[in-house]
């Protein structure tokens, strides 16, 4: 998935989650991967893009504020976010209304 | 500049930049850290993350659409912006309000 997500016309909303892992961030990988792959299922998913090289960047992006709130309350995310102290050493989220591309 | 953004209480702006670089891409990273370094200077800039492995992504925070709005019109800034097409293969702006963070 690594390239420039297709979005709809604004408004649409977007989640930047940029974070740091620790050294040892066990099984955070694969994680991450099945963490993607359920949310590309979720309604009012729209996109994601995400690179990482010490820090991280990821954006994912979201038809509505019901769809991200929906998508952080997913069973199978909720217990993910459980580890996240886990594997980030640091981490921060920003929720976003789009108000403009180009 | 490699870390998490300290940013105010939302709300507040974002423009999240990203992009593929061409194969050859000579003067990119000089210019990108001049840019930073202006951009940094400019009214209303709150901070900056930026990460690329292949594919980049940054992300700046501003207080206000006047503030971005005045480093998109910056004469230094307009002068790269018309290099840009040189640089970057593929490339997209969003303009974001920051309603909530944590």
């Amino acid at each position: 998935m690594n390239q420039i997500a297709t979005t709809p016309k604004p408004p649409y909303y977007a989640v930047i989650f940029t974070s740091f892992l620790h050294d040892e961030a066990d099984g955070y990988a694969e994680a991450a991967q099945y963490a993607l792959s359920l949310a590309m299922k979720q309604p009012g998913f729209l996109g994601y893009e995400g690179v990482r090289a010490g820090m991280g960047i990821s954006v994912s992006y979201w038809d509505s504020l019901e769809a991200i709130r929906a998508w952080k309350e997913h069973p199978e995310h909720r217990l993910l976010q459980q580890k996240e102290q886990l594997w980030f050493r640091e981490s921060k989220i920003r929720i976003c209304k789009v108000e403009r591309d180009y």
